[in-house]
């Protein structure tokens, strides 16, 4: 199967509908600061995946635009207001929201998409009972989100984390609102509570495999010259599974070595590979690689209790491409 | 009528409503900083508002309770992030919340609360149109202050501003969210379209006057000594209504004074005194005060659309105390 030439079509339809929704406004800066980030593409990953899973279910993609417009909106708004937290000034390529229109406009614009999220879901046509209960489902993904994000800051401030406590901030920071995106999906499709259970078992499964991965391609890509997003990792002390794995594995001269250099800005180049070669020695790439597999199997597992079809087709190959996607 | 003894019942209730709602959680710090407004008190104007007016219609004020705490919450997530906007170190004679847990925290914190206001709304027991229509006009209420927080930056960077312009940001900044409160409190109450009609023209009409009553109160309040909120207004060229008023109507040799005094950091106590009485001389504070009751008597007129009750009595009281309150 081609992927893309599967999703395109979709990706183009979300399109069209968030340009339509999101659309420009007074005061001109903050509209413009809110559509900066959306209006700039992006896979458009969870929209298009709640848009697949209405459909395996027998559901019309198009009656789940609100929703899809409200999940990429609620993830937008994330990054925003995360871009502040993270004093990040690059993303997809161009300017954060609050490099280019300053702060205070930047920390609206992410409250303005926030309050569209909420408002898309009005052009639902579903039954109020099924708004209700996914209009719950997102104020629950919100909460989750916010005391992810917390705990990831948390984490950066801790010398140990345990591979669970880092496992549960992944989920809440980042796989929650893949599970919603297709668990919802379902249920604005009509599918049944078992089949909209593992489409959110589906759903959150791959979100895990995908930040993994994310982890993975960073510590993976480049072996040989220790790509500057390595270095950066480990000189910040950046928890990643891998990190994690590496600092709860580590005793004796080996953990004395992690712990005077991950985190050490001033680490030399020689350090940092050092460190690299211990994150090898202690298997915790291959863990890290491995856990990813696992949640694509799991993944894909779910899949299996939802009913043959095209969508479900896709699906299917969106889990492999969650773990084998290039950067 | 003894305001107080009236409106304290209501706010118990409603302080133990919030208090079991926004109960602690994990992780600690980020629910202790989504606490620590809402929790610090306050008059509850916006909650009272929407049990009275509930009250008014019929209804039951405890049954409004889960739309008046999301009220308050989007209220207090406004001022959150609205604080580390304008930097600003204290609210309600404490820490802002920026202050105490540091700008990342403070972020999250209020998205949190945001994402509480809309998971409270499922505690009501209305049914799922009524739940619609007023979770609805909360979206459209968040767009309004955000539109209006990003007009107010803009104002101060702007040497002249219309009063026509600055109504209408204090409109959406201030006065959409009285008129949620009581035109939500009518609807969840089970009132007609005329009577939440009349009840939002009330909420509305209180809010302007309530917001335009604060710069009157900071400009009338130690004429003498000029007060240091005063100067500080002036140095800080804060547009108020009554600033609004001057600079539009100022010519000559009064414009120019203004434009090199106004919001000028370094001006000295003298400059301030000479634009504190060219607001006096340009009848600026005089014709803020006459606004604030122009608003106060649009706002009583309305209740005179709504069945004699208890609580209308008290709503009629309610917004004569919102331009006669001191600080």
């Amino acid at each position: 199967m081609d992927l893309t030439r599967e999703l395109q079509p979709r990706v183009d339809v979300f399109n069209k509908a968030l340009a339509s929704f999101l659309a420009k406004g007074s005061p001109t800066a903050l509209y413009d600061a809110a559509r900066h980030l959306p209006m700039a593409g992006g896979k458009r990953l969870r929209p298009v995946m709640s848009m697949l899973s209405c459909e395996a279910v027998g559901g019309k993609s198009s009656q789940v635009l609100p929703f899809a417009i409200a999940i990429e909106l609620i993830h937008n708004f994330t990054l925003v207001h995360d871009d502040i937290m993270d004093s990040s000034r690059l993303r997809r390529n161009i300017p954060t929201v609050h490099i280019k229109y300053g702060h205070p406009t930047a920390i609206i614009a992410g409250d303005l998409l926030f309050a569209k999220a909420f408002e898309a879901m009005h052009e639902l046509s579903s039954h109020d009972a099924i708004f209700k209960k996914v209009e719950y489902g997102l104020t629950q993904v919100i909460r989750e989100i916010c005391e992810g994000q917390q705990l990831d800051m948390e984490f950066e401030q801790q010398p140990v984390v345990t591979v669970d406590a880092y496992m549960e901030m992944i989920r809440k920071k980042t796989a929650v609102l893949f599970r919603c995106a297709s668990g919802g999906g379902a249920r604005v499709g009509g599918g049944s509570s078992a089949t909209i259970s593992a489409l959110e078992t589906y759903g959150e499964a791959l979100g895990l495999a995908f930040q993994i991965q994310d982890d993975y391609l960073d510590m993976s890509s480049d072996v040989e010259t220790l790509g500057k997003d390595i270095g950066n990792d480990i000189r910040n002390g950046k928890k990643t599974l891998i990190a994690v794995h590496s600092l709860t594995h580590a005793t004796g001269r080996e953990k004395k070595l992690l712990q005077s250099i991950f985190g050490n800005k001033q680490a030399s180049d020689q350090d940092v590979q050092q460190v690299f070669h211990l994150f090898q020695d202690l298997h915790s790439i291959d863990y890290a690689q491995k856990t990813a597999l696992h949640h694509n199997a799991r993944a894909k597992e779910a899949l299996e209790r939802v009913d043959a079809s095209k969508a479900r087709d896709i699906l299917t190959v969106l889990a492999d491409y969650a773990i084998r996607r290039e950067k």
